[in-house]
């Protein structure tokens, strides 16, 4: 039993002009996220900030930006396609979609290769891989367009991989809440397994998507909020959830010098300027072994 | 443009009673290896063995032994199966199912899941994954039969992805043939690009497959022959192609102290004893890197 943790991603944001993203109310929202086969659980709101807690992943709305982030055999890409047609082209500042390597790529019902296909067709793009293509990496299609992030738009993922069996079901014990203290929480418990939880505090987000399933354990991190001792947090979550290995991504606006440590070992790193404003910095590190690892017996 | 590099392969020994593999003959081994959707180019000989240079890798015969690799979208398990019919299980001694991870699973014909729910309907068998699921390992299957192998019955794989582009064509120096000299060897040239090469002497083997695509760029050694230096030999493929990782790959008579040095730092490797008599490491090396490297554009 399995379920495909790593995420497809869509961050964009439109322009002053015309209503507000979050004016276009939860039926609207509740259309998009329908169109990437997955459905709202849940919400919660501060005073600038929707955050809706789905069935795969998360959804964050501001009056200008959204982040939408998708598992499993989502179809994000339909979504992104639904709102650059309902909100107009023209009305986009930026647009950045991603797409983590999976790891059950035959059950995905797309692969990036097609997803940019799809993209293309609606708008002008470039399109990258951070990382080695036999390793872990992420995927980037940006919308070919000039824009200047302000200076503190900054975004951490870490996106971890073959969680410790024991630490997988830290998120029972309030472990994950305590990362970053002072946010409203919204979570949920999945059956049989599986946690999602959103946290906000006006503007500032972090999510945390645990995928527990011994074959294919996962968690990913994400974060705007950069106040709270990012090489800290990323410190305690190599310490609760002990990955075989992690990605480590930040975004930020170019000639920001903005550095995340992660104290396990690297094994490849890749920094890029996208045309869109934003630099990116890739990392992939794995937990250092003392001996070798016994073999993993596949029963029927 | 891409090609899947990356291996299946079988391995598997039968007993003296009933005729040789070998007086089966070449049509026989051109249909075994039309029923894994590859075909024969060519063919070299030694007293003692029949290599054949497939479209897809490999095939190394004896009178009581075979090793048959194959890359590509080829269907491995479906000439496992027809040999198994055709010769009987009773005949088999031992029989070993191995497949690396792919670059490009989507694209597979068959994932392991479906490869060892096929072999299961056909023989008795246990399966396991060397090396941690979301990162390089290897997949193994084997017939649950005891079996001793003999003292002597090593085999080294070397397996490399993410070659350097100029190393990509030093196929064409002869620098390949050097690396196990006084074997007689059979090569191909693919077009576009592409090259494969056995090496014979004896009952020893040596192989070679290049797959220089820019995308999913990868290089396989075997051998069964270590009376050459196995580690000067590893340290010459890393000279040489200058992958970006690489698998070490051991096969090895339960309690053999037998160790294979790479110099790349290592990421993680494991070991494991089969019932079969055979002992496996599996070690996933890396090349460091001094700074980070640039991202890697998609063009349409």
């Amino acid at each position: 039993m399995f379920f495909e943790g790593p995420e497809k991603k869509l961050e964009l944001a439109i322009s002053e002009k015309g209503p507000s993203l979050r004016w276009l109310g939860r039926p609207y929202w509740e259309s998009v996220v329908r169109r990437a086969r997955a459905e709202i659980l849940s919400s919660v709101a501060t005073a600038s900030m929707d955050a809706y807690l789905l069935s795969e992943s998360s959804l964050f709305v501001t009056d200008r930006w959204l982040t939408m982030i998708t598992c499993g055999k989502t179809d994000l890409v339909s979504a992104v396609l639904k709102l650059t047609d309902s909100l107009g082209l023209e009305r986009l500042r930026y647009l950045v979609y991603e797409r983590k390597n999976a790891h059950f790529q035959e059950y995905q019902p797309s692969n990036f290769t097609s997803d940019i296909e799809r993209l293309r067709q609606a708008m002008p793009g470039k399109a990258f891989r951070f990382g080695d293509g036999d390793d872990h990496h992420i995927f980037l299609f940006h919308l070919d367009r000039p824009y200047k992030p302000d200076p503190g738009d900054e975004t951490l993922e870490v996106l971890m991989h073959g969680i410790s069996p024991e630490a997988s079901r830290i998120y029972m014990t309030g472990a994950v809440h305590d990362l970053m203290p002072g946010f409203e929480v919204d979570e949920h418990i999945f059956q049989p397994m599986g946690y999602s939880m959103n946290g906000v505090r006006g503007s500032k987000y972090f999510t945390v998507h645990v995928t527990p399933q011994p074959i294919g354990s996962y968690v990913s991190f994400e974060t705007n909020c950069f106040d709270c001792g990012t090489d800290a947090i990323v410190a305690r979550l190599m310490e609760l959830f002990q990955p075989q290995s992690c990605d480590v991504v930040l975004f930020k606006p170019q000639g920001s010098s903005r550095q995340v440590l992660c104290a396990y070992p690297l094994k490849a790193s890749f920094a890029g300027t996208l045309s869109c404003g934003y630099e990116i910095l890739f990392s992939h590190h794995y937990k250092a072994q003392a001996a070798p690892k016994p073999a993993f017996e596949i029963t029927p």
